[in-house]
């Protein structure tokens, strides 16, 4: 399936504040199109055609033929954008093939990338003389409502679209699963002198040809510096894991998005931020071994936050990939071995003793433990290891990578290295065969 | 498709030697019948008909529903065994269904499971009016030429067969698929006094009605001592896993076959000898504590043996499973971390010093990094991670856990404990750091 982007249009209000073509304006690191292209990507979307207007020559040297993204990109001018997007989205007829469903979307409309995702897959099951709308019924959710197009709705079919409708129940989500019905109706609502988009959906709306999908995801049309803020919003949301650990809801993450926000407008890669995250764990091992245990528990956390800022980059800019994510876990540990180190160090260099050289010895071996035994879970049987599935009362255990550099925090800041050794030294290996029981039965 | 065994006849040549009836001959932990049925089960066959004869009562109170082997198993009687096996090929016809294909075979012949695999998946392919016969052309490989059914073929098709056939290029391995063409032919055969299964297999090869699938992997008819002793050793060297590391091969699989062999005649489990290797492990730590480093030594390549002896077992027995792997797995890295901890500590208590703190914590932390890379590869790729085919130049370093534990053995025979944990140290971590870095480009 192709995807047809509208960006035609000049944007006067937010080129008020930003003093940059509206598509191009970037947004987290990368500019309002070019999100809207990767996104798309990740619904499996690889051809697309863009519709320029006011800044043609702009965007086309901006995104090439798109095989930097790893997609096709064609493009068609439409000299009369002023008219309205409607003849925008018209225009694509000259490249419209027989019997072609395609999505169209808006340059400045912004989408977690799992609304789209849903859209498209409803899309597939549309038929070819109808079209299918996202659209958004939680209307106290949705951005700006008074600028938006209104919906006046019959279960899934929109009866009358229109931006000063009284009687409406959802709003219009700027995305649409075209067909060839939808290019008529833009045709015969041009040739009525009616030039918007909207124009020509009213024509179909009246023929009950316009389905509704109902996102449940955030969205934003992005119109204005207002708008553009909520749309940071918006994305630095959407990269919150489903499933996190404690430490890292509460603490890490309200640290690393400001942190990725920041990195995100530079060009530092996850990858380099995963390197960084070492270095700032062989900074905290350093300032254990020279007896600095405050500085090297504050490290070993922050270390743990920039843990989180490499997915959130990588999340954020479409950079997510199979080597970021072993490199990543891999140097987790790695971190983790020498920060312990640094602290059985500074224990050792206190009173060498057996205690002390067992105890290290203990909670070394104990950290890749988790990790070992989620990994062969997943190997072995298929499936990805859910430990508040599987670990019963062991999942209280402050095991998570969160929680035991949490711990390490805690150790170092109150000056108890020993007690935190001896603590993670145990609860490491009390869930690693904690979990070697508990499999026993459930594999 | 359901499978028929023929379990019908005395089996008098080998009762001279061991006295048992014939299918409940107990081979390397399991009687041949119940090899068979296992074997069966691991192609995707769950269904049994089983022929009796001579032993109708003791085969079914030994197998009785087959539910203890998770399979459906029917028992049919022939009180005619004596007559000859196509005879008892032929009572099936009590309980064939119309239009059923399925596996005919014989309770006491022994087959490597691959051979079984690649028939059943061949037999898939072969329509109502033909049999499918397994048959092996390697006639210097076959044991006992002279008792088996000669089969004189062209291309895939049987011309002709019988014991004893002049001109022969191929041997029967009494293996069939089974159409209702087979079960006519048999009683044709038997209508004129002729009770032998190849009596009715000849009237279908007369007609170009038997196919031939040629195998390439092991397999006996065990007809006497001799031919017992002989499917210990095929079945012994079909456990040996097609790649395996060079110390295995050379020097741990040579001792833990003939371990496997003892212990699969009692009823110890594989992750019993998982859980006793790790305590070998441990006693192989102490000795290294107490100041005994060459025993500790032989008890670690000891471990290092009893590692392979559980998957031996498994795969002996049928009794391999998701736990069984990731219990093995963890194990041993428990196993290694012991008794790198007992060298660790021999060292440190000649001497307490920052460099066998360094050292010994890098050794620690080497340890579980070969398979903390290969098990994060497998579940973000989806794809076995093979050392000979990523690794480069680093695939000649003794990473292995085989290579690990023999570097330990040599260490602990030659009393250089230190040089040891300086080796491993240096090599686990060069590993796990090459492997970051060729992986980069590769995936």
């Amino acid at each position: 399936m192709r995807a047809v982007i509208l960006a035609a249009g000049e944007g006067q209000r937010l080129r008020k504040d930003i003093k940059r073509e509206k598509p191009l304006i970037n947004l987290l690191g990368l500019s309002l199109i070019e999100r809207n292209i990767l996104s798309l990507r990740e619904c499996g979307i690889e051809d697309f055609v863009i519709i320029t207007g006011c800044y043609k020559k702009e965007i086309e040297d901006y995104l090439g033929d798109g095989s930097k993204y790893k997609v096709h990109i064609t493009y068609l001018h439409n000299p009369d954008w002023k008219l309205g997007n409607g003849v925008s989205a018209a225009a694509f007829r000259k490249e419209y093939r027989k019997n072609e469903k395609f999505i169209l979307t808006m340059a400045d409309h912004i989408f977690n990338v799992e609304a789209l995702k849903s859209f498209v897959h409803a899309a597939a099951s549309i038929s070819h003389d109808n079209v299918l709308l996202a659209a958004d019924k939680r209307l106290t959710k949705v951005w700006d409502v008074e600028e938006s197009t209104k919906i006046e709705s019959e279960g899934n079919t929109a009866l009358k679209l229109g931006k000063t409708l009284k009687d409406y129940d959802a709003v219009d989500c700027g995305v649409f699963l075209g067909t060839e019905v939808l290019l008529n109706a833009l045709e015969e609502a041009i040739s009525k002198e009616n030039y918007n988009l909207t124009d020509g959906v009213n024509i179909l709306a009246s023929q009950g040809r316009v389905k509704l999908h109902f996102i449940k995801e955030d969205w934003i049309d992005v119109d204005d510096l207002a708008g553009y803020h909520q749309a940071e919003k918006i994305l630095l949301k959407s990269l919150l894991p489903a499933k996190d650990g404690l430490i890292s809801r509460i603490i890490n993450r309200k640290l690393s998005l400001p942190i990725t926000k920041m990195l995100s407008k530079t060009s530092i890669t996850p990858n380099q931020v995963t390197l960084v995250s070492l270095f700032v764990a062989l900074a905290s091992a350093i300032s254990f071994v020279l007896h600095q245990p405050f500085l090297g528990g504050i490290l070993a956390q922050l270390s743990s936050v920039l843990d989180g800022v490499d997915g959130e980059i990588a999340r954020l800019k479409f950079q997510k990939s199979n080597y970021g994510g072993l490199f990543d876990a891999i140097l987790d540990r790695y971190a983790d071995f020498l920060i312990v180190i640094g602290m059985a160090w500074l224990w050792f260099s206190e009173g060498e003793s057996l205690t002390v050289f067992f105890v290290s010895a203990a909670a070394l071996t104990g950290l890749p433990m988790s990790m070992l035994i989620k990994e062969k879970y997943h190997t072995v049987t298929g499936k990805v290891y859910i430990p508040w599935h599987y670990d019963g009362l062991l999942k209280y255990l402050p095991t998570n990578r969160d929680g035991r550099l949490f711990i390490i925090m805690l150790g170092g800041i109150l000056n108890l290295v020993p007690a935190t050794l001896i603590l993670l030294a145990v609860t490491t290996h009390l869930q690693a065969w904690g979990r070697l029981i508990n499999l026993r039965k459930m594999i």
